[in-house]
């Protein structure tokens, strides 16, 4: 089996290869050759961690295995670790035996923004221009330069609940040649071709009122029963896609807008559908589309199982006798 | 992190070792100091599979993580390795980070064997003198040696569906140092003073009226629904005792007569109340105990982060920088 442990990462996969594996996988999906198995998530009374294991199997990429970590909310403060801790084994599926294990951490920045960028490429009008980000947390970064490689964006403004973080995107979007604008909501939703939030709020931060006909909103942040970015009545205005319904509908920003009975889950539309050509996304330049991007194991299978293919061909992969 | 691979553990782990390990997961988890998590299991269309994690958290024992792997029923035919093939991953609870990959099959087998002991060490009567085994599979041997550890015995009597197989269980005896001999259901029932049953049955093999007062019966093969190896009379009669109540009324032994409306859940005890001291277990010679031996991933953290320490004190767990 081979071990690539988190160290190496960064050198290897670029967000390019995620891009390829997230897109292959959410075609599998839609195509029903891979599917992702229940999410164990449990608060476990230690640390306050929430800990737990996201499985899948893709028959087609023959990727097999689970992330399994969570979050530690108190290792930053307490022992300078970061405080999303995960790491992906993976099986053989032929035999049942253990294949690779690889670090987490990067992955998962990575694998979630290649799906949203893999909605901007799908779904985005051609001709977006301004790229608007709500949120200013670790994984904006990632979102900002994955967004980038699929439209030509002039410009990026951005919107954080804490201002003072913005200079993060500020110098994100320099590194990227672009200039950089700090906007309120209602400006964001009127000005931006594709939004992207990834946030942690349990409240509606983007209005439906806010948002221009025509737009993209990539919903990054709401993985868990109770958190909302977007106001349900937008998801009714919207053309709905999703990387998995069942997650979309309960855990993911859909959750709100079905449980007011604003949107059915049959108006929830696989991501890979529109991959696939068998779904064909957004029909006018006046649709809104909202891809509700809640995580799924196979996003991480699929990454991971790129990594290991890089680690081998450069001879980084630790190889052990299991 | 520690790997702790296969091959050596053999080497490294007693069965008295995982006898401790199990009974004091068992006793954590009446205490509510250790839980398992909701069990994942799929039938992944491929190769005949099924594959999952059993995870948990020992807040007592320290113990975080989860077994993962399954059953792939052509593995010897095709590839000459065993058909089940598993892995236990430990996690750092103070950090969620990964701490060890330890090799699960002997561990599996071991941890089973355990489970059993530990309901004879408590439940049996203190003068059992005759072991009945039903069921000659792999798994037969690992049961009969960790039994003969907790009572005197002085003769083994076995029946098997293929009785050809029974030899298996007559070299394993006088290995011991134990007369065998082979003998019908209604024999072992009425001479059996402590009954382990470990098949693959989805009928009853052991009747109700076969069983003598007295009895100790470890019912360890059934942990899937639909399987059962004793009738559902039997655990009318009996004080039924389990490692997990949730796992007993579904997927364990007392499925069928907890379906049939023959016992309660409240009528189940977990046998760590008995090891705790909070619960009785037996009350006179004439009582029938009754163990549902269902397995739990806490067992399989137990026993691997005991071999863990082993490995690390013998030198033989490998060290990686992950």
């Amino acid at each position: 089996m081979h071990i690539v442990p988190e160290s190496v990462i960064s050198d290897l996969i670029t967000p390019e290869a995620a891009f390829d594996a997230v897109e292959q996988v959410f075609a599998a999906m839609a195509a029903k050759d891979a599917y992702n198995f229940p999410v164990v998530r449990e608060a476990i009374g230690h640390e306050d961690a929430l800990y737990g294991f996201k499985g899948g199997f893709d028959s087609a990429g023959g990727s097999l295995g689970l992330k399994a970590g969570g979050y530690w909310p108190h290792n930053l403060e307490k022992r300078g670790l970061i405080n999303h801790q995960s790491t992906v084994f993976l099986f053989d599926p032929d035999t049942g035996k253990v294949s690779a294990m690889v670090g987490g951490n990067l992955l998962t920045a990575l694998r979630t923004a290649a799906a949203s960028s893999v909605s901007i490429k799908h779904l985005a009008r051609k001709d977006s221009e301004v790229l608007g980000m709500i949120g200013a947390g670790h994984q904006s970064v990632f979102q900002m330069k994955a967004a980038v490689k699929h439209r030509d964006f002039k410009k990026v403004i951005g919107w954080n609940y804490h201002p003072e973080m913005l200079s993060r995107l500020a110098d994100c979007a320099a590194e990227l040649g672009l200039p950089f604008e700090e906007v309120d909501l209602p400006t964001l939703g009127r000005d931006a071709d594709v939004i992207i939030s990834i946030t942690s709020s349990f409240d509606p931060t983007l209005m439906d009122a806010h948002v221009s006909p025509g737009t993209h909103i990539a919903c990054m942040g709401t993985d868990t029963k109770g958190k909302q970015e977007v106001e349900a009545a937008l998801l009714k205005r919207a053309r709905v896609f999703t990387d998995e319904v069942a997650q979309s509908i309960s855990i993911g920003e859909a959750q709100h807008a079905i449980a007011e009975g604003l949107i059915e889950e049959s108006d929830i539309t696989e991501i890979g559908a529109v991959i696939n050509g068998s779904h064909p996304g957004r029909t006018s330049d006046e649709d809104i589309t909202l891809f509700d991007g809640t995580g799924v194991g196979l996003q991480d299978l699929a990454t991971a199982a790129k990594v290991v293919e890089l680690a081998v061909e450069k001879g980084v992969a630790l190889e052990v006798d299991f």
